[in-house]
């Protein structure tokens, strides 16, 4: 299997400045608590899916600063001995809360919620935001896709246009989680199980004196798996007849009618169409159309809209780096401390961005379900210390205008993160891919079509708690008083 | 230093099949030659900048086959035992050429060319797609960013919002080659050699009792390298006389005068003029002004048009996924086959989309440099076995509209790709990071501004030879005839 590298140096400079600052000054040892959350849904959507804790706990079982390591940060003459004597033996020590993967998310929720020391705390901010970010973006993209294909099979093809290794590999992961039923990459299927499909390339067919001969040669070694790529030369007038002639040479004589072919360029619809007549007309209905170039969820959705006649969609670079809009841009800020009491103290960034004030304070996140309908309602956070009861009726607000408001009756509160950490021992039974996948998919069906659409979706509420309001907007104006004279 | 990963098995599954076809037909030794070249530049820019050979260097030196491997692809009842033999002792035995890293370059160009048995070729496509294809990305677009600072510092902060580690690590790696100067990720220093910098978050801000005892406790740990965070509350009511205070607290006295202030959000242009004007009627012209937040070359040429007081910026998750324009399409297409005499036969891919079509043949290509300018005034693709003597005139025409002519004289001739493999064994010196960084701005230099421009920049041409382009257009009236009746 693959060989486990170290990450631990794929930090931020800051975190170690930060970390030696905090050390010297004697605020190393601080409890505090750090949230990920993020600010808005990626394409204008209306919602994401969180993904990545799985490599999350990758990391934070396998943080360790190597000899070479503390070696390499002693030459940047900036940290004190006794700081890196404390990195020689760093470990997290801390709790880590997170929405499980597959879950759908929504703007200002804590999908990871960060409980430890100062330098620990600060130290897994660059990782954390990398992983959560990466791969909620591309499981979003994939929900997305997944919906626009409405039912037909989604493969990832996108390793050869990924931002390297990991983007290939966690990126079909995370796709595979969203909904794609399938990988083009090899390794995809060693390490994370995602099925690897594949068949031929162009260059197969060149490889050949004529593309029959390459056709009929690749039907000869795969009869089970045939997929021939028709568009090396011409679709209709060569790439499907030519098909057709191997198809019938090789695999009816064997009894297959399972077989399909691949269109790669030119117009789809025009294409697809035309392919299935003349497939139909010579006797193979059963013979699949999949469809591959620079497609996305607008293009899949125009194509259907069309009647493209296409049974699977190869999916490539749009996908694996969420072309349309390639950052998930998930932050991490400080939103509580500990005083020498125990006691927990909010913290909050004020911003002249207003989008930029955090929500501060250690949170819960219940999400709020109708009985009878089982879709998701609306999310609620309030403080640590505050339990929603859900056989009571709850009045919500929205947290800008607090005069817009609504009671739910009949409904079930579910608390959206799980414990993962307790001081720094994994507590939580990770998932296979497979249950991840199915949690995506349920959650996708218990949200309303309204949150769904990609044009101008409804925008769900993440309501605040009267009490967590109150607090937040106690600070704001306790910062105007102190720092704006 | 960092465990090597074997990422072997990080190609397309239908590289596998397609191997195992041509080992079963017969053809798995027939050496093949195939191109990397890309369709167009990103941001419909005027050039892109090679980057990514080291990284292949490094995946070719690591090519191997696990047992694990092996058993893996077993278990998908689709490889014979014969061929899972081979992969045992697989290893590269071919020659690759290559385009130096920090080299400019233009759609068409072979950025790679690689010679090999066909499984072996064949094999490699994903994988050096990936690197090329990110790396190209990322150092084409620091460039851009790097021109548009005019001579300012530009940092690259994007780790956490990379698509994954790679993403992350090589990124920074390409942005250095590009044109940034230092990176915020640590490990990239010491993998890379890149100069990691960084000092503060909010979170430190936030750590301490107020704004200025954390300025005041960062100034006297850090006296030497101080840039202090000024808008977590507010940049001129808070941050920046905060900061004045400390400064004046502990660097003053120290006499230190160089230090620096960073603003992440609001009105740049506004609130840097502002800064420059407290810190200079404070006594600290010499303290420098670093912004960030969301910036790429567009926003960063128009602070500057607008006045802004900046002197150097931190660029994240615009440069690190390229978010404008996060795909660098190159491609891997098979151009030329030996026969049994080892003779070259040249193959084409034909499209129904033109810009598809491809130049087949092994080929060479030539950069004409003006004598007297010391600038490109084109590039001229021939066949490998064509000599340019750049001692006589040469004419050059446009490869769409053959009519469009021109004669160079006094001009130099140099060929653009090296070699990097010769069977199988790495036959060329892999330059340090700062010799392909200085390099890439020679190559900058090098160019015509005409070819540099954001807007609608000049064509660079990019000629064949009329023996190469009879070749092709030859090949495509054959195709025509054979298989479209």
């Amino acid at each position: 299997m693959d060989v486990k590298r170290n990450l631990t140096m794929l930090c931020d400079y800051y975190e170690l400045t930060m970390g030696n600052g905090y050390f010297q000054c004697g605020l190393g040892d601080k409890t505090v608590y750090f949230d990920v959350f993020y600010r808005s849904n990626p394409d204008n959507g209306g919602y994401a899916v969180a993904a990545g804790l799985e490599q999350i706990v990758d990391y934070i079982e396998n943080l360790k600063f190597t000899d070479e390591d503390i070696e390499f940060l002693r030459s940047k003459n900036c940290f004190c001995e006794e700081f890196l004597g404390y990195l020689k033996n760093f470990r997290f020590t801390g709790d880590i809360w997170a929405i499980p993967e597959g879950t759908v998310v929504f703007p200002g929720e804590p999908l990871v919620t960060v409980k430890a020391p100062a330098i620990q705390a600060q130290f897994i901010e660059t990782y954390v935001l990398m992983i959560i970010n990466h791969e909620s973006l591309i499981a979003t993209k994939a929900s997305r896709l997944a919906r626009a294909a409405k039912g037909r099979a989604i493969s990832e093809f996108g390793s050869r246009r990924a931002q390297g290794a990991d983007a290939a590999m966690l990126g079909a992961r995370a796709a595979y989680i969203g909904g794609c039923g399938s990988t083009a990459c090899t390794i995809v299927d060693r390490d994370y199980g995602v099925p690897a499909t594949g068949t031929m390339a162009h260059s197969w067919v060149q490889m050949f004196d004529s593309e029959y001969e390459a056709f009929k040669t690749y039907c000869e070694i795969y009869p089970n798996n045939v997929t021939l790529l028709v568009d090396t030369f011409n679709v209709l007038e060569s790439g499907i007849p030519n098909a057709i002639k191997a198809f019938r040479e090789v695999l009816v004589p064997k009894g297959i009618t399972k077989c399909a072919i691949r269109i790669d360029s030119g117009d789809i619809t025009y294409l697809s169409k035309k392919a299935r007549k003349m497939l139909d007309d010579a006797g193979f209905p059963e013979c699949k159309i999949v469809v591959s170039n620079a497609l996305d969820e607008y293009l899949i959705r125009e194509l259907i809209r069309q009647g493209a006649e296409v049974d699977a969609f190869g999916v490539g670079e749009r996908l694996i780096t969420a072309k349309s809009d390639p950052v998930f841009g998930g932050v991490y800020k400080l939103c509580a401390v500990e005083n020498e009491n125990g006691d927990i103290l909010p913290k909050i960034k004020i911003s002249e961005n207003v989008g930029k004030i955090t929500t501060p304070h250690f949170k819960k996140i219940y999400r709020l379900r109708g009985k009878e309908s089982g879709k998701a309602e609306a999310d609620l956070m309030c403080v640590y210390d505050e339990t929603i009861d859900d056989s009571k009726p709850i009045e919500l607000f929205d947290p800008e205008h607090t005069w817009k408001r609504k009671t739910l009756t009949d409904y079930t509160a579910e608390e959206l993160q799980q414990k993962i950490y307790e001081n720094g021992k994994l507590i939580y039974t990770l998932p296979s891919i497979e249950e991840i996948k199915a949690h995506c998919a349920e959650e996708i069906e218990g949200m309303w079509d309204e949150v769904k659409r990609f044009n101008n979706p409804h925008n769900y509420y993440v309501d605040l708690s009267q009490k967590l309001w109150d607090i937040k907007h106690d600070m704001i104006a306790e910062h105007r008083k102190i720092n704006v004279k």
